[in-house]
């Protein structure tokens, strides 16, 4: 990426940046993984309330996921002015498809200083609203 | 918005039309919501697997709220190039706080194409990982 303190941000460049992120992940490249981050980066994850500091911590929590896991982008939103990004995936496990939320924001090099993720799962629609929704 | 098909979009247009839709909600002010939208706009909730079709049904949807519910926006992502945002609110009714996480599309004329919502809810820290997380 074009980095550097001040320089403009392209949203092309943060979006290749998810991409590489995303794809090393589901290959089990950790070292291509790494390569997208800054070395204090932070993992947030508000739903638990845990949050994993570093580099070195976070690709260690990635390599103990197992070995059958894949991660397939569905959307991708890259702001390039704000050094912002979010991204909608769904992460197979085995049997198991999960759908994850993530938002990342970036150092002026281009790393990623952090990553926010949400993993919400199903729920039964609520009564009270059948006349103005459709279900699928 | 300075719309209008192959117009060039810029990421701020993008976010003020995410702030005032938000915005709009939280004060319950209707007619400046159903401005936002495009007539033929869907609303998507991925996790109940409901659908809403159409403007006029969207905004029914949001009135029947309860009335002292309160919409705070903690970060947007304005995606510009790709004609998108993501954003992430605080949504309180009464004593209850939930996260909400919003992704939306637009129309050429700047109006809101698509929503699509997930409401994560929390859940317990899972076990195997206490060496690498903070709890918070």
């Amino acid at each position: 990426m074009a980095g550097g303190a001040g320089a403009t941000w392209e949203a092309a460049e943060v979006r290749a940046v998810v991409e590489a992120h995303c794809a090393a992940a589901d290959v089990r490249d950790w070292s291509a993984f790494a390569a997208t981050l800054a070395d204090d980066m932070v993992y947030d994850l508000p739903q638990s309330r845990e949050r994993v500091l570093g580099k070195v911590r976070y690709v260690q929590l990635n390599r103990q996921y197992p070995h059958d896991r894949q991660v397939r982008i569905e959307r991708i939103v890259a702001d390039g002015e704000g050094r912002q990004a979010a991204a909608r995936t769904l992460v197979t496990v085995g049997a198991e498809e999960m759908r994850a939320v993530h938002f990342f924001t970036f150092d002026p090099d281009g790393r990623i200083a952090g990553v926010t993720d949400f993993w919400p799962e199903s729920y039964e629609s609520p009564a009270g609203r059948e006349h103005l929704v459709e279900r699928y």
